[in-house]
């Protein structure tokens, strides 16, 4: 009997961004399989597992989690992902095989949306060449929504375009227009122009989040310093910025 | 006092993609303001009431509809969209102060996220010139998510960019890498090469859904002729796209 999984965006942090599609899913769920990630993400296993407690009303389900093969940090950037998606799936196809029964429900729970700067889709199309397992996805709140929203400003302007990117790609290209920058651990707004605007945010929807806006000029270096410390604080950070210019 | 308004952002058509948030801000809003968009969007108004009836377990709350000024639509698009911002503020602005008491908590719903191609925010910042409003903002999930969750794609290729855009840009400026078009009448995925891998939705997350997917050469031309047919039976459509060049 084919496994089914749930790949379920629950939200860029803010229990409250969790959707009534995702509480459903939550609650059809038996087994939730998640990547040990080491003790510097234990905030964000502890909010995982307190948006369960708080969504599902029966709870028999449990947690299964898997060890995280190690990127190769050297050579080729995407040969890299790509081994390192191909070892991923193999654990994940194991864990599913022993810890799920024939007909159960797993799920895989995403930061955000699932579609977004994550891995999740394109290790399980792997796994499904392994194992019978018929996945669907439940799209979440991500972080370009919850900066956009504790900012209170539009993404776009008036009929214009926005580019979504990561630090590395802001870095190469330059800003043209508006861009959403993720995934950037080095500050590459730094490299634009003092009169591009910025508006950043980091642990968006949590207890310990940051905004700052203003020019790179006038807020670069408060954000450079902020980012810094927070993250020395926490052991970790997720933020992103929208920049226009 | 202060008047408060919530500007909720809904999802992308399913009442399933409501946020726990947006429950929230639904259930402390006593009126509801809505633009009259005349009868070919019935099917959004009932779907609005709908999602109302559905979260708000008192329902003490009503809906006031504003008459929507008429756009331009000859001249600088710019200045015709800012005309159409200024006379759309006024309005508002009156039905505020006449239909929500001091101290009261008003809310627009938006479909999607208020900050995506959605005129709501620049047209409340005027608003807030002429009436004393304090307003915050409720993310939801957006078209281009709920596109992706329904096709089960990743929205990026690994470590890459993506560039959401308008028909009309798409038009002019070309596809290179990943593009999510929004906000296109005339199906621009038709001028793209023949190979150009495409993703199409309209009516997502609703019981009218359609879903294609293949090359433009493969599909194009019955992603056109079902979306002439849907948009001449509902009277209306919204559908979005992902390309891949």
């Amino acid at each position: 009997m084919t496994r089914r999984i749930h790949v379920i965006g629950i939200g860029a942090g803010d229990p409250d961004y969790v959707t009534a599609q995702a509480v459903a899913a939550l609650n059809d769920t038996d087994v939730f399989f998640a990547m040990d990630k080491g003790e510097a993400k234990d905030e964000l296993v502890a909010l995982r597992r307190l948006i369960c407690e708080r969504f599902i009303t029966e709870p028999g389900y449990r947690f299964v989690e898997m060890p995280d093969p190690v990127r190769a940090k050297t050579g080729d950037y995407r040969q890299a992902v790509d081994d390192w998606h191909a070892a991923r799936a193999r654990l994940w196809a194991e864990a599913i095989e022993s810890e799920l029964p024939a007909g159960g429900v797993g799920a895989f729970l995403a930061w955000g949306d699932p579609s977004l700067y994550d891995s999740t889709l394109r290790i399980l199309d792997r796994v499904a060449a392994h194992v019978d397992i018929d996945y669907d996805v439940i799209p979440g709140v991500t972080a370009v929504q919850a900066l956009t929203a504790r900012h209170r400003i539009p993404l776009n302007d008036v009929g214009e375009p926005v580019l979504i990117t990561t630090g590395r790609r802001l870095r190469e290209q330059g800003l043209t227009g508006t861009a959403v920058v993720m995934l950037d651990g080095d500050c590459a707004f730094m490299q634009t122009s003092a009169q591009t605007r910025i508006w950043w945010g980091a642990y968006l929807g949590t207890g310990d989040e940051l905004l700052v806006s203003g020019t790179v000029g006038e807020v670069g270096e408060r954000i450079v310093g902020l980012r810094a410390e927070a993250r020395a604080r926490h052991g970790w950070i997720m933020d992103t910025y929208l920049l226009r210019g």
